[in-house]
């Protein structure tokens, strides 16, 4: 600690944004890898993604005690505490991220049905759009760019119907195909998680948005039955 | 934030504790009144509980500026400062709860199937499984008991057998009625989120022992297809 103590508050905050950028670099590997070990019912691809998931979560302790460190040591006031609470916040953030990838990944044995089935072959394009949310949310935050944090926010509603277009397909595969059902429920699920990871894209816009500006983004309009919250 | 600079740190921290159980209370309850609302069809008690959830995330961010002015005014040490933070994480876990609450609030107009079916029997008691666990663990919390803590670990065996079975229990009945399956798809995320409210006490008991004792819990032993994390 006593060499921070004398390091500049903006070295540490510039090393804060490093232990995000890196930290959030490996939850949308982790995400990318994860479907394509889904669509290769690739097990040793899974099993790699789950063990590489404690890298996400050490990174996170990281981020948080860096945080403490420089709220209690500095005291910062006004724009550099919001960002350094922003920072606490997000790490926290992509750590759920991360967690979504090894939940997909730990369903991957589970699953066999190969990518040749409507379902599983536009899982990827999802998965590409909601990493494309993480990947320039964390760009915004590096930038301090409040515009940006607020297109990010516009392009959750393209995962929501994605999702919401999954969610009817699964349904009537299932019922085609009964047998399937089992596999099929844990398909849902994994739409589920990738529709979750578009909204903490969103969640980590606003922080970003609130970081940069000091205001609050303003409420936006959202379906009263959207069931993105958990 | 003059008058809290005058104030004693332990009463800083005893207000914390305060709004800590109080939205701990709220999310309990949140939970419990969207499984009845659930099981009674009531669309009216489903919206208020998504209206309130905005208590809920008003006194988490209550918690997090007084954690943070805390830290920045006092830098407290040691245990002191283990038990700020973590006060700022289970806010955070709180919230997410009664995100869990408003979510299983939202679905209620989706299924209107009454509760003598029993996949939607069950689930009053694994809501209340869960639910004993937030109680206990905010207990322990505010009584800083290690031991406490380690007991609502070992219950979370419970939520996640309830669950499993409940997954089985609910794949039977949609191949039994598929006419059923968009319907039974949105309980299985019910369910799925009561089992995540038991995971989440579990995450709030590893903070408590750590904020008590200052070491963390043993690594528990936890089957590696154990679908919990997302």
């Amino acid at each position: 600690m006593h060499t921070h103590t004398v390091k500049a508050f903006d070295e540490e905050i510039g090393d804060l944004r490093a232990l995000i950028a890196q930290m959030g670099g490996m939850a949308e590997e982790a995400i990318r890898a994860a479907v394509v070990a889904l669509r290769r019912h690739d097990l040793a691809g899974a099993a790699a993604i789950v063990a590489g998931d404690k890298a996400i979560d050490a990174l996170e302790m990281e981020v948080e005690q860096l945080a403490i460190r420089i709220i209690a040591l500095r005291a910062p006031m006004a724009d550099d505490l919001r960002e350094v609470v922003a920072a606490l916040k997000i790490a926290g953030v992509i750590e759920r991220i991360g967690d979504y990838a090894k939940n997909i990944a730990k369903r991957v044995p589970l699953i066999d049905a190969q990518g040749d089935i409507e379902p599983l072959s536009v899982l990827p394009a999802m998965a590409n759009l909601a990493i494309a949310m993480v990947h320039d949310v964390l760009d915004a935050f590096a930038a301090r760019d409040a515009e940006a944090a607020l297109d990010v926010c516009e392009r959750d509603r393209q995962v929501d119907d994605f999702y919401n277009s999954l969610f009817r397909v699964l349904v009537t595969h299932m019922m085609e195909n009964p047998k399937t059902i089992g596999q099929m429920a844990h398909v849902l699920f994994i739409a589920k998680n990738l529709e979750r990871v578009g909204d903490h894209a969103t969640n980590v816009a606003e922080m970003v948005y609130y970081a940069a500006t000091g205001k609050h983004m303003a409420e936006r309009d959202r379906s009263s039955f959207k069931m993105t919250e958990a």
